[in-house]
C-alpha cells in the first residue's frame, strides 16, 4: 500500500535523544503542523476538538527485528506490545493538544514528534471512541517503568 | 511511502452496511487478527493489555473529497475532523478489545472491522498516553450527533 505525506511537523525536537516519548511527557512543547496548502478545506469544523491523533511515519527508525528494550524498560518486549519507533511498519501514533488552526496550519502543544516527521492522517479525538481509563496495560503498569525515561535516545535511530 | 499488510481481520462484517462505526458500538462482536505467522514473535508480552490499537486500511474506501457528511450526521465536515474512511491516506484507527492470543491468532471483541481488512500495525492502549476522559470534541458532542446511526452505510463504498 503506498500513501503520501499529507503535512509535515516542525517541533524543537531535532533528533531522537531528549525528545519525550509521549505526549503527556511533553507539556510545553509547541510544534506546527503544516498541512499541505491544498488540503486546507478538510480541516473544516477541526477546531472545536481540544485533542487530534497525527499519524506518522517514524521516518528516522528502521524495523531491526521482532522484540525490541524499549526506551522506558531495560527488558526485551515484542515490537507489538511497544510504541516503539522501529516497527515492520513504521506508523506513529500521537494525541497532541490542538491550540488552533490558521488555514493550513495546525498550532500544538505537546509534541513528541521530531521536525521534519511526515504525517499520514490528522484524526479528531473523540473521548467515547478512543478514552479508556483504567484498562489494564500490561507492562508498563510495573513501578520500574512508570519511574523509567520519559525521553528517548538513539537505540532506535535508523 | 510503501507499507505492507501485517495480517488480515477475520469478522461477521460483510460490507460496510450494518457495520458498527466504532468499537464502542460493536460489543460482542468477536473477531480475529491473522497476523503473518513469521511476525507471531512480536506479540510477546501483548496479552497483558486489555486493549489493543489496531491500524488498518480501508481498502474499501476511496478518497472523493475534503467534506464529507460523515455516518453519525447529517450535516457536512471537514475530512481530518471526521473519523470517515473516504480519506487522503486511507489508514483507520480502532481500539478493540483483546480477548487472548493463540500463536499468531488474536482474539477480539468490539470489531467494527469489515472482514478481510488489511492490517497496518498493532499498538498496546496505554490509558497514560491515550485516554483523555471528557475532552471537547467538537460537533460530535452535539446530541442530535449523539443520537445519530451508530452503524454505517453505503456511502464511502469505493
Amino acid at each position: 500500500m503506498d500513501f503520501t505525506a499529507i503535512g509535515t511537523v516542525r517541533s524543537g525536537h531535532a533528533g531522537a535523544s531528549g525528545t519525550p516519548v509521549q505526549p503527556c511527557f511533553a507539556q510545553g512543547c509547541r510544534g506546527v503542523l503544516e498541512l499541505r496548502p491544498e488540503l486546507a478545506e478538510g480541516l473544516a469544523d477541526l477546531e472545536g476538538f481540544e485533542r487530534i491523533w497525527v499519524l506518522f511515519a517514524f521516518d528516522r527508525s528502521a524495523f531491526r527485528g521482532l522484540t525490541v528494550v524499549p526506551y522506558r524498560d531495560t527488558r526485551s518486549h515484542g515490537i507489538f506490545a511497544t510504541r516503539a519507533p522501529a516497527r515492520p511498519n513504521g506508523i506513529g501514533l500521537s494525541c497532541v493538544r490542538l491550540l488552533g488552526i490558521r488555514g493550513n496550519l495546525l498550532d500544538l502543544d505537546e509534541v513528541d514528534l521530531l521536525d521534519g516527521t511526515p504525517v499520514l492522517d490528522i484524526k479528531p479525538y473523540i473521548p467515547d471512541y478512543d478514552s479508556y481509563p483504567g484498562v489494564l496495560a500490561g507492562w508498563v503498569e510495573a513501578e520500574a517503568v512508570r519511574q523509567g525515561p520519559r525521553v528517548a535516545d538513539g537505540r532506535f535511530e535508523a
